[in-house]
């Protein structure tokens, strides 16, 4: 019988992200996964067939958190007014902080999915779902942004994340944070 | 007496930087390095004393191509005005196709560097360097921008281009770029 407890394939997943973080891809094998958890030798490969498996459970998992986090924010917004400033400002200096490992493990997956078709198609996917996903949140807040915006709002969020994860933790402040959310949201071109 | 031929340590750090693209961080080794650039066994310990001296001569490397290729650009644009978009644009967009390896390499090396103080450290000298060479150019093309405008385009510039060079390829065309370069200069916040 297969396996299906869902406490332990997400403690398999989660141990899976916190590996990414700390050893890179390559450090992600079904053995240190098991390490990681604390589970039996064995016990990954019923849940996760192969790498490549444990690599998109790994992308899912990430991008669900993610949306999960900027779902409550949103839905706290609504309550408690703060202007889509605030709400990039907040979430981009969370990730770049607390969250760090989660968000230098799906960039990890980004560059290793260069190399490995299975793993880009499912972060196309994802990438085509947070587009909806934002557009929703969009609508919550009462923002109006064109389709072609949202893309380049997620890219550019996305784009700076990745520069503040790989940065040095004590250059990562709030005002660095706010000073790039006004220029993705306002633009950051020359005064003429 | 040690090694001194400029050519052939080139030739084993262009190698170095074609491994970090087709094989991630991981591939880099002194013996993939001198299989790739096809020199005999011993020869990359002798340029670089180890993996760390490897990896910062590679990123050294992309940095000074990547300064020499905007410089050219920048030059070019004195006799043949173009505006800073048109620049960005086709600086992203060549970035992203005709020299993607080399870009890809580059953002293999900035993960590592969380892993690794000394490439970290490398690094950030090359990051203030960027700052002093962009606002160089900027004065060429008669541009104000205050400093921390340039530390946000650079960042959103190196951003957008982690999403192109780990998007599909074919996703990856001179419209989608030019539509980045507008939101990275105006903005892509909210229609009230």
């Amino acid at each position: 019988m297969p396996p299906t407890n869902p406490a332990r394939r997400r403690a398999l997943t989660d141990a899976a992200i916190a590996l990414l973080a700390s050893s890179g891809v390559h450090g992600l094998t079904h053995r240190a996964v098991e390490k990681e958890a604390d589970l039996p030798s064995g016990t990954a490969s019923n849940y996760f067939r192969n790498r490549e498996a444990l690599l998109v459970a790994a992308a899912e998992r990430i991008i669900e958190l993610h949306h999960a986090d900027t779902d409550r924010a949103v839905d706290r917004s609504v309550e408690q007014p703060a202007t889509l400033a605030d709400l990039l400002t907040e979430s981009l200096l969370t990730a770049a902080t607390t969250l760090r490992d989660r968000y230098l493990a799906i960039f990890e997956l980004q560059l290793e999915a260069v190399r490995r078709p299975v793993l880009a198609t499912a972060l196309a996917g994802l990438w085509d779902a947070a587009v909806q996903v934002t557009a929703g949140q969009h609508d919550k807040l009462g923002l109006v942004l064109p389709r072609e915006s949202i893309h380049s709002l997620i890219t550019l969020y996305e784009g700076t994340l990745f520069t503040l994860v790989t940065a040095a933790p004590e250059s990562v402040d709030r005002n660095t944070v706010q000073a790039l959310v006004r220029s993705i949201l306002d633009g950051c071109g020359p005064q003429q």
